[in-house]
C-alpha cells in the first residue's frame, strides 16, 4: 500500500460538493483514506480483563458478558465432526444472536452506478480506518430500540418510497468463530440528492475493484455486501454508458465480461445448477457436526490469565481485551474483548478454463458455527499458514498455493477481518489459476463451478465469508 | 375420467418388445393403467385398530408405533404460530424420518426424451393404481439395509457408470401432515437397452402433461419429481427434434414455451430473484413456528375409537386403520394405518399476465411440520373446500376460485394425496387467471413470480409439494 501513497499528491482529489465521485484514481482513495486515518484519532491498548469496563466473566460459567446482556458474548462449544482431521474438540466462539445491518447505497451519475462507502474505524483493523459499507449497525441499532442516535444514511434502507432495494440477503459470519451468525446484507438505490458526509464517499466498481487488490483497504463487511451485486441489473441498466465511459480511463466502471460468458451448454464438462444442488445436499449428509454450548470453563485444554484466553498449544486463536479511545465516533471511549492470532490465515481458490470458461474448484467445508452442517468455500481456507507449512497432514491444494509460479497468480492481498471482533486477524486471499488439464479428479467435498453458478449460490446464503470475499474481487475483476 | 375410458379400444395399444413408447394416445395409457388395476388387484378394507398387525399404540404415550421401530409412526405435535387464523392448536402428525427414493429414468427414443413410469398400487389411492415414478423406495429399502429385493431399476439411480444424474434435489412432504418430512427426487438419465417390464411404460412429457389433466392418474411423488424437471437441459437436448415430431400428432412431447418466455428485464413489473430471495427471509422472520413432539395421549382435542383418531369437531382428518390384500406385491398383506379426510380440499395458483409473461401469485404459508418455518404454496391451500365455504374467515383469494368464469380456469383437476399414506385424501388443482389489471396489491405474504424464477426457487426447495404439484402442469403447459 506504501507504494501507493507516495505516487499520490493531494491534487489527485477533485472538489466535489454535489457529493459525486471526487476521485481520479485509486491513489487519490487511497490517500483521503489516510487522512481519515489522521482525523479519526482512534487509539487501541491492550489490557488486562479486569479493566474491562462493563464486561465480566460470569462466575458460574466464566463467560464473557457484556453488563447490558445485548452486544455479543463469548462462551464455549463442544464440537465433534467427520470432517477434517480433529473429529472433536472445545473452542471458545462469539456468541452474537443479533442479525446486524450492511447496506450500501448506490446512486447513477451520468448513468454510471456510484456505490457510498464510509471510510470507518474500527479497533481490530491492523490500519484502523478501512472502506466500509454506507451503514453497519447492529439489529437494536437499526430498529431503533433504544431510540438513540441512528447511524448516518439508515432511513433510505428502511420504508422508504424513494430507494429501491436490489440486494436483501442473509449471510453468515466466520463459521469458525462465530455461532451462527447472520447479518442482512443489503444493496438499495436511490435516485433523490443524497447529503454528502466528511467520511463517505462514491465509488464506481471499478474503482472498487482497483481497491480490492491493495492491502487492507475494503472490508470485510463491504466486501461480504459487494458479492451480492445484483450483476444482472446493473449491467443491464449501466452497461453500455459505462462501456463508452471507459475509454476516458477516468476510473468509471467497466464489467469484464470474460470470467462471466456463458455456462457451456454441452459436453461432459458442464455441470448444471441441479447436480450441484445435489452435490451440497450429499454434502450435508455424509458430514456431521454435532455442537453443543458449554461454559467457557469447560472447554478442555483452553486457559485463561489476565491477558489472554488462549489453547494450551498456543495455537488457533485467543481472546484478549483493548481499550479504546475515539475522536469522531458517538461513544469516547470504551474497552471490549477481541479474538487474536499470531499467525496469518490463506483462503484461496484454485481456478482454471474449462472451455475458455473460468471454472474455481469450491470446497464443501464444515465449522463448527455453521447453520446447517457445511458452508461453501475456498479451495483452500485455514487459520494459519506458518503452522500448515510446518505439519506433516497439510490440507488438501496447500502446495498449489505456496508453490505457485508468479504467472499463475491471478490476485494475492492480504486482508483483515471484522474489526470490530478480530484483533489485526489477517488472511491472505489468493486466486491461482491452473492449466486446464491438471486437477480433472477432485475429493468428493470439491467442485468446479462456473462465476454464474457461484453468484447464484451466493443469493442462497451457500457461500462462507471467505469465499465471498473472493467473490467481491472475482465478478468485477 | 369415465368419458376417455369409453373411447378407448384395445387396437391403440402398440405391441413394442423394445420398451418404447407403446402408446399412441392419452386414452391408451389410461387403458393399460386399468388393465394393471384389474391385475394388480390390490383390495382395502377399513378395520379397527386393534387388528393392525404388527402395529400397536405405545402404554405410555398412545403412540401408534411399528413393531420394527421403521417405517413411520404417528405421535402429536404442539403448534403455535402467528400465522393465520388458529394460533396454537395440538394434532397428530407423521414421523417419517427416513428420506425415501423418488426417481424416474429417463431415455432419448430417436432424439426424444421419455421417462420410464410405473403403474403403481397403493392403498390409499382412490383408483388403487396410479402412474408413479420409476422408483418410489424408503431409504432402507434404497439403501439396501436388509439386503432384501431391490426395487426394480433401482440400480440405474446409483453408482451406474453409464447413467448420468440430471436431477438429485431434497423435496419436502405435506407439512401439515408429517413432520419435517424429506424426499430425494431424482432423474436419471440412461442411454443403455433397459429391459422392460410389466407394470412400466415410457411416456413423452407431452403424454404426461395430458395425463396430468385427468383426475388422479399421475400420483403426487410423480408429480414432486416432474416438478424438477430440469428444463434447461431437456430443451437443449431434446426440443427441436421433437418441434419436428409433435407434427405428426403421435404424442411426441414439445414444450410449448409461451409460460416461459424471458423475465422482463425492465419496468417497475420485473421483481428480481435477490428481491424475491430477500422476501422469503423476511417471511421467515416475521413468521413464528414453534413446534414441540407431545405424546398422542397428550393432544389436546382429539379422540381416539376403535376406529379412527378424529378431532372433536369432527373437521381436519382423522387417522384410520386398513388391512391390505395384494396379487402383485412382494408382500402379500399387510395392515397400516392411514390418514384421512370428509371433504375435497383445494390447491391453486392465481396467475396473470404481465407484459404478457405469465406470474404466479405465491403464497408463503407456514405449516406444523416445516423445517424452516414458511415454504412457498399456491395461492390457495387449505384442507377443507366445504368447510371453508361455510365460515365467516375464509383464506385470502378464496372466491376467486369458487366464482372461477369458466374462461379464467386454465386448470381444474382432482387429484390424490400419497397414497401409501393417505386413504383418499383428495385435493381439487386449479390454475385461475385473471386480468393484468387485477390485485396489483397483494398481502405482504403473497408474491408475483414468473415460472422461470419458480423453476430456479424449486432446486432450492422452497416450494411445498402442493405448489410442486401444479408446477409440474403448469411449466410443460
Amino acid at each position: 500500500m506504501n507504494t501507493y501513497i507516495n505516487k499520490m499528491t493531494e491534487n489527485s482529489i477533485m472538489h466535489d460538493p454535489a457529493g459525486e465521485n471526487r476521485f481520479k484514481n485509486t491513489e487519490s482513495v487511497l490517500f483521503w483514506l489516510e487522512s481519515k486515518r489522521k482525523t479519526s484519532s482512534l487509539s487501541v491498548k491492550t489490557i488486562p480483563f479486569e479493566m474491562l469496563d462493563q464486561w465480566h466473566f460470569d462466575k458460574e460459567t466464566y463467560n464473557l458478558l457484556h453488563e447490558s446482556g445485548k452486544y455479543f458474548n463469548i462462551g464455549g462449544i463442544r464440537v465433534s465432526t467427520n470432517f477434517g482431521f480433529s473429529k472433536s474438540w472445545d473452542q471458545p466462539i462469539i456468541y452474537q444472536p443479533e442479525v446486524g445491518l450492511l447496506g450500501i447505497l448506490t446512486k447513477k451519475f451520468k448513468g454510471v452506478q456510484h456505490f457510498l462507502m464510509q471510510a470507518k474505524a474500527e479497533p481490530g483493523n491492523p490500519n484502523i480506518v478501512q472502506l466500509a459499507p454506507t451503514v453497519q449497525a447492529t439489529e437494536s441499532n437499526y430498529t431503533q430500540v433504544h431510540k438513540g442516535r441512528a447511524p448516518l444514511y439508515l432511513e433510505y434502507f428502511f420504508n422508504n418510497t424513494n430507494s429501491k432495494i436490489l440486494v436483501d440477503l442473509l449471510q453468515t459470519g466466520q463459521g469458525a468463530r462465530f455461532f451462527k451468525k447472520k447479518n442482512r446484507n443489503m444493496i438499495v438505490e436511490v435516485n433523490e440528492n443524497i447529503k454528502s458526509h466528511e467520511y463517505f464517499c462514491w465509488l464506481t466498481l471499478w474503482q472498487i475493484k482497483e481497491l480490492l487488490a491493495v492491502d487492507n483497504v475494503v472490508n470485510v463487511e463491504a466486501r461480504s455486501v459487494l458479492a451480492c451485486m445484483p450483476i444482472e441489473e446493473i449491467s443491464y441498466s449501466s452497461f453500455s454508458k459505462t462501456a463508452e465511459l471507459k475509454t476516458d480511463s477516468n476510473g468509471y466502471f467497466v464489467l469484464n465480461r470474460d470470467l462471466f460468458g456463458s455456462i457451456p451448454k454441452t459436453g461432459d464438462v458442464y455441470v448444471s445448477m441441479n447436480i450441484i444442488i445435489g452435490w451440497i445436499n450429499k454434502m450435508k449428509k455424509i458430514y456431521t457436526l454435532d455442537t453443543k454450548r458449554i461454559p467457557l470453563k469447560k472447554t478442555s485444554r483452553w486457559e485463561r490469565t489476565n491477558f489472554k484466553i488462549t489453547h494450551e498449544s498456543k495455537r488457533f486463536f485467543s481472546i484478549m481485551a483493548v481499550s479504546v479511545n475515539v475522536g469522531s465516533r458517538e461513544v469516547a471511549h470504551w474497552a471490549q474483548p477481541l479474538l487474536t492470532s499470531d499467525s496469518y490465515g490463506i483462503a484461496g481458490f484454485i481456478i482454471k478454463k474449462i472451455k475458455n470458461i473460468f471454472h474455481f474448484l469450491v470446497q464443501a467445508k464444515v465449522e463448527a458455527g455453521n447453520c446447517d452442517v457445511i458452508e461453501l468455500a475456498p479451495t483452500i481456507q485455514c487459520s494459519s499458514i506458518e503452522g500448515m507449512v510446518q505439519q506433516k497432514e497439510k490440507p488438501p491444494f496447500f502446495d498449489f498455493f505456496i508453490n505457485a509460479e508468479p504467472d499463475q497468480v491471478k490476485y494475492s492481498t492480504i486482508q483483515s477481518e471484522e474489526g470490530g471482533r478480530f484483533y489485526c486477524l489477517q488472511n491472505r486471499y489468493m486466486l491461482i489459476e491452473v492449466d486446464e488439464t491438471r486437477l480433472a479428479e477432485v475429493p468428493e467435498n470439491y467442485m468446479w463451478m462456473t462465476l454464474d453458478q457461484m453468484m447464484e449460490l451466493v443469493k442462497y446464503g451457500y457461500f462462507n465469508i471467505y469465499a465471498r470475499s473472493l467473490l467481491a474481487y472475482a465478478f468485477i475483476g
